[in-house]
């Protein structure tokens, strides 16, 4: 056991663990959750501390055995991934100095025992002095938090970008699968499956393009501008330096904020990204409630499509199958639609110069960013994918539906049509036939309005209400 | 016009209102909404004002004279319910003390206008001396809202219960009802709509029970606490005979709050009202996509019940009607549950004695009270009230349903009976008929087990797995 | 009375009303608010109706002459702006039929009897023929909100531009005025006045950008796309010209979405408005909580800034006066961001091929639309351009502050200044004052490091590190 | 490895594990997060089915043998607490099937081992037709969410108990330790810190009954209600049993829900207790803010009371120390608040016979419920239990407060008053020094109206208005 102290006072602290005691008090402070600080903030608080350490040698306030130490340190970190020393809890007080100092003290730790490692006098590393030199909490987490999401960002755009392609192949595959369009639940003039889902696709298509939207604003950073975006501390040399190292660092184009003390204490970068995460999760799960729908069945329901089957579907009633995939996509969507409403919060509650609330604006986010890419991959992967369309059932349906019949409104008025659906709906007979047997229009004209390709609005009956018109005159 | 002043400076007020200048500027600094504050928190604080002169004059503190004009004043406004001179709007800062400077402004030039009317010399009425005695608009203003809520409670579980009312009755009618039931939209053993419209009519008595369990809770009042529950510049008499007062004058129950300071500065009883309301809303969206999906058809959708029709569904397709009356139910329930997260920040925000932000509670949960009430009676008269079900498909689709064959489960095991279910869906035939003739089970036995009341287990065969397993064995 | 009729049945309307039938029913079924339509969307729609006259006419499926007469009476009641006729409630169900049909039958009504006017035979002119030619309510209706929303945006954006240009007059005016920064809500670095106002305004200005940004997808429509984007009973003719015709009469740029069923069933063009709207009220909402912290007092607060004085504050503390134009603007940003989670609700629950739930969402956003107009306007007015700041408290307040002593760290090392910090606490003396008479630096070096260009890092000391570092050693 | 085979197919499950097909398809369809299920939730299955074997045994329907090695079976995993074989995520699909299923697998895999060990010959337990009989998901998992709910609640209230009688002793402590009001930040009448503590316990005094209060609602079950509530396929003297043997099981006190299918498919308890659990996190996130601010400084903030320090605030300012409890509660409570949305939304998307989406109700409420002990558990004992009144500052700001001054305004009136405290601030001069030397009351009552309990109104001045009155006239 080593003894370490602070302004506090002194800890017991473990002989080889790399924390301090820094670390140690937040650990006892916020035992809240088991959940730690997620992996992708460690990897690019890292990626800061390396970065910090060249541009602090290269501004000449560092010496350059420190500074090497340091960035052998970090490199040992991010190669390994063994991220065991970092123990500060994802819901945590303190604006995340626990986190920043819990890097600080592992950092320094690790290179005074690599300096010892290479057969030489031990180097003091000082946790505060050395490791943070030039920055803050204030600036290096808000900028670790927005590596994480940058980070996290490609795989979620990659989903929905897979999303987008297995319906585009759906719509092909059912371009001329007709079937009853449904308004307010209530049977609606035909439609095909190939617009369904190109419906669908295109809607998609739109989040990814908001969902890329936000890289520019999650890439201005405050990194510079230590504790309140004054940049305190921090070298001219240095704060020039610093961001462009850390881009090389981390394979990120991140880019210094014009306005340091606004970077610093505003959230708005977090409440849209969060934001356009949101509108994502609303559109999965109208999408998944529509599945569900569409799938309902199989002999008490529309039935229109098929889900792939992946669990028996009851412990007590054999034989069922249920659409377990949009129901999980679904309460994700809850999830992040709750998620936000907290990252709302929190942004709201920021006072003055900082807000003290980024550690749950991140686990939140990061959470959604997550748990939204798996989600959308196993709802291609294990669903849509896989998604049959029950055509022959869907046309059959189309051609017992009176209210296609709202095809002959141009012709015949509104209300004439409508007197038309009731005489069909009372006396069982198809609208085409009554038309037909009254003599209202050529049969021909009949046929060829009551054709799926009509119905569907693909092709066009040429001049049709003058046509008609002069018919009907 | 007069010239009235203030601690900020001078302005002109037209003569002949009966507001003044503290009024006016509520009305030049908030101009958000049109809406202005509700009348029931108009009339709550009249009977406050009047409440208080009655208190104050028995407290010795106000002259009989002055007391009796105030009165008069309050029950002249409160007689002819014309409370036009009441301009502050419904969305204000400053905590309410607008709308309470507006009530004293009102009272005191309306009580010095009845003095001089009695054909004597016009009596003083001073608005915050005299009209305002021994209160702030921290008491008055969270008493005069709780008041609004609690007068407009009874509506709203009056319909609560007509909807219950409404749904027994249905439950009585289809009683016997047969029908298949679903779970996660996928078909499920049977069940009957008496048992459904019962179901319905449990959850809305809970939520009735919570709606009146609120009312003590609203009923708590911090009047007499003054500024900050401290009760300074009331006097002990004042204190002890208010609340008693206001009872006899409003016909209400409150009840003094036991922690003043407490009761001044928390807003959990606006937050647990709107909770109550919100998860009312929760339950009536449920049930309102219920009745859309149950209705949904003509042809190609559930249409197991028909909604009464209420209006033409489309201005392009003929004949088309919807779902409109639960479709406003939804809408109403999104909003209120809207407000509740309105209501929950406001509330989070209060800091230290006070919750400034009481303007935007009362105004959403006024609001989320009174479309509650509105929704729901239109719900009941123009939709429940009316529902038709279409009991001969919905027995047919029990019959043709194979998950109906859950029922010989403990006869044959699970595993049998997936597999019967496999081969009845595959051949196209009953699960029912294929027991029969592979003679796996009596055939007296499974007409008893397939009818509808084994199924949907009003009545049980006795001993059935003994009996059943004996066969089988 | 006349009677009028549709396919539920009969009803009388009075002689001399434009509206008809289903306007009529509409009020009878959604009694919920006496809220009309906003007069936003009824202009919109009555521009709707005169761009699809003229183009039915120019495709040849509309008289010429019953489509003047219907241009006619859109023009009469865009320019009265007498919308009496307009009797839908904002909160109605069926997706919007309502209000398109009362268009409709205003419209119709209107035209017929300018054709009597004129001195000729009445011409019949059909609500659903020949007003609603061409189109359903669910391509027109949110047409309509999307144009109303765009209509309503200059006026939000201008109000941010204003907010802006204010806090950069105060930044300009208070540049130098050095003041203790806070984060956590304790003494931090100081800053100055001019970089908070500097941020607040590089805030708003994202805000401006985020607003602006939603304006291309509010301005893609699915006019032309009919019931269900298909563009049933359209004709080809029509859906190229509509849209054209429709920006000459609105001055708007909208454009044809190229997906019209997406574009029909999707909401995300409305979630993305509102999460905007949110984001902004985000800002406003923590923008005013630190003015009104910064505001406290005037004896036992902060008291760093005055906010201009607008009202009494209290019916019984004489002289007080609250910061009421801030508290106004944090509940309209919580009133927005409860709308923000109605609209999410409503934009969940849409079904297939139409969201029934766009009359919530319209009344949500164009409420939040206006309100945050509003709200900012009187921030800008009342409150932001009258901000005094007290300059000598808060230089002298940044004298006594220890933290300043930050600026040490890089010298003397993170732990001895902590230890000075805590002596200086201890011994009440400065921390300046203690370095000094301990020579632990250069007199003008510590001179240079507390004076305010240097703690606030607006000019640096030269080499101040490696300087010191020799001085040190 | 050895092959399983369900309704879908078959795949490899290793040998040595006691879960089968239906808990590996759930790990693969389901890889949102790495958390599994809630603890409580497996501890609470495992009695519901030793319950389960037990009854069934008892109605004769499950073999003596087979009930004993099911419960051999449950009673070794409850004693062991070893749930590793439990491996379905927290984020699923299916209503709970898969969490069902894994508990049928991981029971009967159990069971026979069990009976291999004992010697004699292996014993077949099958997952559904013995472990799972006379049971469905639908029935059981809401029961055993029901249960973790109430075995969690007592170590929730504790807490909240813990931190009413923490602020009850700083009641006692500092009742007489007077210091400003505030009200909407502005200062106010005086108030004691022992009324502030006593109305923050009053008000959670009140949480802890709202949070008790769902107790009964959270204590009705529908086991025994099987698939949809109508209890098909369970025997009466089943049902009868159940619920009674469960409470022996599991020490609650379980009741069986009158309207089985209502209990089924509502959600309303899940709503409400959520929404109590909000109300509290929403006055802990008051009382948070409360603290933040009233310790703010130390130099340039309120600073009137001292929270322990507990951890160096900053990595480069030295010294500094954040009020970090507070902060992680407010944490806590934003994401409180967040799931309570979650809820809502899953809530309001159940259907029909069934709510699919407890599974995100289970996990978001029952992190609610831990983090929200949790963080009460370090507000308490990290926080309030050491927090410092600056007693003699907080009295010298009351003595220079001239809002004190309120208590002349029942004998001087509130625009005299007004004008005296203009004139104080003014001059610089206190309120009661120039009303001395005004001569406008007498100097004993002037001493009496200023002293801290007239001010505080812990004693009254007897007949203050009229002995004043009598003196001014």
């Amino acid at each position: 056991m080593r003894i370490e102290k602070d302004c506090i006072g002194e800890m017991f602290v473990p002989d080889n663990v790399l924390y301090g005691i820094h670390s140690l008090r937040a650990k006892h402070n916020f035992p809240i959750t088991n959940e730690k600080v997620d992996p992708a903030i460690i990897q690019s608080y890292l990626q800061i501390k390396k970065a910090a350490a060249i541009a602090n040698e290269k501004a000449g306030t560092l010496d350059k055995e420190k500074s090497d130490l340091i960035v052998s340190a970090c490199n040992q970190l991010l190669f390994s991934k063994d991220y065991d020393a970092f123990i500060t809890p994802a819901i945590q007080g303190g604006a995340g100095t626990s986190t920043n100092m819990n890097v600080n003290e592992v950092v320094s730790q690790l290179a005074m025992r690599i300096s010892i490692k290479n057969g030489r006098e031990k180097v003091e590393i000082h946790p505060n002095d050395d490791v943070n030199q030039s920055q803050s909490t204030n600036d290096t987490y808000p900028t670790a938090g927005k590596m994480a999401m940058l980070k996290l960002l490609p795989t979620l755009t990659a989903a929905v970008s897979d999303l987008v392609d297995a319906l585009s192949d759906k719509a092909d595959r059912y371009a001329t699968a007709i079937k009853v369009g449904r308004t307010q639940l209530q049977d609606a003039v035909p439609t095909t499956f190939g617009k369904s889902f190109s419906a669908y696709a295109s809607m998609f298509k739109r989040d990814l393009q908001r969902l890329k939207g936000t890289q520019k604003l999650l890439s201005k950073v405050s990194l510079g501008g230590t504790a309140i975006g004054t940049g305190i501390n921090a070298t001219a040399a240095y704060q020039e330096t610093v961001v462009p190292v850390l881009n090389k660092v981390s394979h990120l184009s991140l880019v210094s904020a014009s306005d340091l003390v606004d970077a610093t204490q505003s959230s708005d970068a977090f409440t849209t990204f969060s934001g356009a995460m949101k509108a994502l999760a609303v559109d999965l799960s109208k999408f998944s409630n529509d599945l569900r729908l569409l799938s309902s069945g199989p002999q008490a329901g529309l039935n229109e499509i098929q889900l792939p089957k992946k669990a028996a579907g009851s412990s007590i009633m054999p034989g069922k199958v249920n659409p377990i995939i949009p129901e999980v996509v679904n309460q994700v969507a809850f999830e992040v639609i709750g998620n936000d409403v907290t990252v709302t919060m929190a942004a709201e509650s920021g006072q003055l110069e900082l807000n003290a609330f980024e550690p749950i604006m991140f686990k939140s986010i990061l959470t959604s960013e997550q748990h939204l890419t798996r989600a959308i991959d196993t709802l291609v992967e294990n669903c849509v994918s896989g998604i049959k369309v029950n055509v022959d059932d869907c046309r059959s349906e189309v051609e017992h539906s009176s209210i296609s019949a709202t095809v002959l409104s141009p012709l015949l008025g509104y209300e004439k049509t409508t007197s038309l659906i009731k005489e069909a709906v009372s006396t069982k007979k198809s609208v085409k036939e009554i038309v037909k047997a009254k003599h209202l229009l050529p049969d021909a004209l009949v046929d060829s309005l009551f054709s799926p390709e009509v119905l569907t609005n693909v092709s066009r009956i040429k001049d049709e209400r003058s046509v008609a018109g002069s018919n009907l005159n």
